[in-house]
């Protein structure tokens, strides 16, 4: 954890929305130094009236500040990063909570920002837009995606404490275009099918009758469609190319089932919904088992190795530490299934 | 509602699983002399044990039976309707509760039994099966499909009673080819769309990583891919070229939805997602309003092109009275959104 003068550090969030606003009041609730700062002045005004310190202009928020959250929509985080880089000094961490990663790591590379800016994705949300949705249980037993590069160790190392300990949140380290490729089927398609499906309804003549007799299956299929438009574009968008490769994967599968019942082979089509339960199945009863680890602080490539391995074996991190020239991880790891 | 003698039809219902056996154990649990059987010998003792009364014998369930509901496998329901409609008088009332209603419905006509055999379906479930899974609470509040036939009138208006009375359902009145076209879109198709993304997840090489960083949409969207494999297969194969034209609607909404995105058609890409929310808007949130209609017994075509209006705008019966030579109704009727 970032320590100045043995004292906790000092925060800022800038963008202030639903996931910024969350992590804004989750510190603040902890009894955090955090100062927020939004673009939008009824956001600051609405801050202030809960009682969370609120700068009025960004400089302000960030100058002197030991790590800062950059939060709001997705397309501005580039700017932001740029913005907030050159407002800090060397040894300021920053981060970011956008729903997709590989841009803004290469943003940073091309800066020289990667040792102090670990690109992140709080796995959390609703269906509310705004810091008049924020909450600060949001992350608590949410995945929390953290992207470590090679030089940035320490800074991750720092990161993934705080939002083990202070947001509760499964840390899950995952290189930055390897996270894209996951959230594109794990998030990005499933709105897709639900944009899909809920537009369809909408269009068809027998709207009305649909809705009356939408199962469980519309409704939960259906959930996400109702998440603010413009926002959803925004994440499809960041994330085009891997998005579209999932969905070609998964279109590939719907067309497997459709043939399968054009042609009548009812076999098959339980076969295919045979495959498809293992996938629910373990994504809802998988155990886990506890691993602990731990590295010199100053080698790298053995922990970097390691933690790419807990994110794509489906594990995270509960803890990290360090403890003179150790740093020591506890991790949960999928056993098989 | 059938009356004998001044007393309670008796019932029977012969397919005891979940469906079945949920109507088995509301109208026992209600006090009516109901009887059961399964052609599982095991799940007639757990009935049995549970203190249901069942029959060793179809057709010692069924005989001298006022009303008759038919249960189990949707491919079974033929065989069960005709089986049970040769056991049963003229004056016996018949209805199933499978998932596609256009079958039987041709069959019952085929046959000579539309003036005593009313396709229905309860559209309630769980992820599980058979009599274990069971509740006599499963159809309360839920829509509950009748399919009055033209010389249905009579048993309808009985059927409709019993639904509204015993099993606080909301029924929901529609021709058998309408109701199969209706849950093409609002069910069957998102088994479908369930299918495809849970089983991409299973063969996808980013496969632990995805079911890790799973997020609400992918749970919500793959849930149903959790039920029994052959029972969706059978649902699916039962309303073959209802769901392929369904699904056609549905893909060419997500061609859309993925155009715009390849194109990086932002404007496009949010447009299409506030259509989408639209139905969920509608979906979650129509305003609803009470009409109480009547009808004279003796005279029919006002009643039945009301009765599908009522399900063709998304309302629903809530009640059905026979009182002397009028028939009463009360609905609730979706307000315009």
């Amino acid at each position: 954890m970032v320590v100045r003068d043995g004292a906790q550090p000092r925060v800022a969030v800038v963008g202030t929305g639903l996931i910024g606003g969350s992590v804004l009041l989750r510190l603040h609730a902890a009894g955090w130094d955090v100062t927020g700062w939004d673009p939008d002045e009824a956001t600051r005004r609405r801050a202030r009236l809960a009682g969370v310190p609120t700068a009025e202009r960004l400089a302000d928020a960030v100058a002197d500040r030991d790590l800062v959250f950059l939060g709001g929509p997705l397309p501005t985080l580039p700017a932001t990063l740029v913005e907030v880089a050159a407002a800090t000094g060397e040894d300021c961490l920053l981060t970011d909570v956008g729903s997709t990663k590989a841009e803004l790591a290469a943003l940073a590379a091309a800066r020289g920002l990667t040792h102090r800016f670990v690109p992140g994705h709080p796995m959390a949300g609703t269906d509310r837009a705004g810091l008049v949705a924020a909450s600060p249980e949001l992350f608590a037993g949410a995945a929390w995606v953290l992207c470590p590069a090679p030089d940035g160790l320490t800074a991750f190392r720092r990161l993934a404490a705080v939002v083990t300990d202070v947001f509760a949140a499964r840390v899950v380290p995952m290189a930055a275009d390897r996270h894209d490729a996951v959230v594109a089927l794990a998030s990005h398609v499933p709105h897709l099918l639900a944009g899909a499906l809920a537009g369809a309804a909408e269009r068809s003549s027998l709207r009305d009758a649909v809705l009356t007799l939408a199962a469980g299956s519309f409704r939960d299929g259906t959930r996400v469609a109702g998440t603010p438009a413009g926002r959803t574009a925004n994440m499809l968008r960041g994330n085009r190319e891997q998005v579209l490769a999932a969905l070609a994967e998964v279109t590939a599968v719907l067309d497997e089932l459709a043939g399968a019942l054009r042609t009548g082979d009812g076999e098959l089509l339980t076969a295919r919904y045979a495959e498809a339960a293992a996938a629910r199945r373990a994504l809802t009863g998988r155990p886990y088992r506890e691993q602990l680890r731990s590295f010199p602080v100053g080698g790298r490539g053995d922990e970097l190795a390691w933690l790419y391995g807990v994110g794509a074996a489906g594990g995270h991190l509960t803890g990290c530490w360090v403890d003179g020239a150790v740093v020591a991880y506890t991790a949960q790891l999928p056993q098989a299934d």
